[in-house]
């Protein structure tokens, strides 16, 4: 996976449309700089300060959003050895467009839980899907 | 808007993966029969107790499910003045289809606030929605 980079990643802050009952969220449209191709959309809930990692898509670009709490991304170039680090959730809305060929993982940054919301150019496909331990790839969640 | 039925509307039991550190829920895929093409998403938020009502699209298809919370849905037919309910959330967790031509409306069931999403055939379009106030469409929201 040659010429991936951490700058390959896009953050588009996404309009919060205030309204009396219930704000309205903006996440992803057809038309979109950033829009490939809708594969398949789902949720992930990741519970009070816990953590998923490591995840690494061969193929699929995710466009990920967080409407409910605020999660930690952590994004690692296996080539430069370099990390990127993302914080969005409720306080700072902003979709976040990955490309395929980088390692994630994420964490809940709340005392309740965060549910994080992925739109993909493809559907879920466990061949294309790589993982590693959390401790296969050195990072100090703390911070 | 001739032929357009209540029951036309499709619900669809989502699958929700148990994972330690958080489930992972379905919602919506290319190849699932329901799915149509891909235009928009976005979220809404209803508060506690609140109702947004009543809104028609002429030409949207809208793919529905509610992640946090619990919210009640009413879909009124205005040529066979018949209406359909369906309550679905955190503990009904099932995508609703909703073919263009039905008025609907909805109210939050829970004692917080419920998260709507909207997976749209074609992207917002202020022409083909119609709105009417609350009362003109008689119905008893309490029940």
């Amino acid at each position: 996976m040659v010429g991936v980079s951490l700058k390959a990643i896009k953050s588009n802050p996404q309009k919060r449309i205030k309204t009396p009952n219930g704000d309205v969220l903006h996440v992803l449209k057809k038309s979109d700089e950033d829009f490939i191709r809708f594969g398949e959309i789902y949720f992930s809930w990741i519970e009070k300060g816990s953590i998923k990692a490591w995840k690494k898509h061969n193929s699929m670009t995710m466009n990920l959003v967080v409407p409910c709490g605020k999660v930690k991304f952590v994004f690692f170039d296996e080539n430069s050895h370099t990390y990127r680090k993302e914080e969005i959730g409720e306080d700072n809305y902003t979709r976040l467009t990955i490309p395929p060929g980088l390692w994630f993982g994420f964490k809940d940054m709340t005392n309740d839980k965060s549910l994080i919301t992925n739109i993909a150019d493809i559907e879920h496909d466990k061949n294309e899907v790589h993982r590693l331990d959390i401790n296969e790839i050195k990072y100090d969640w703390s911070n």
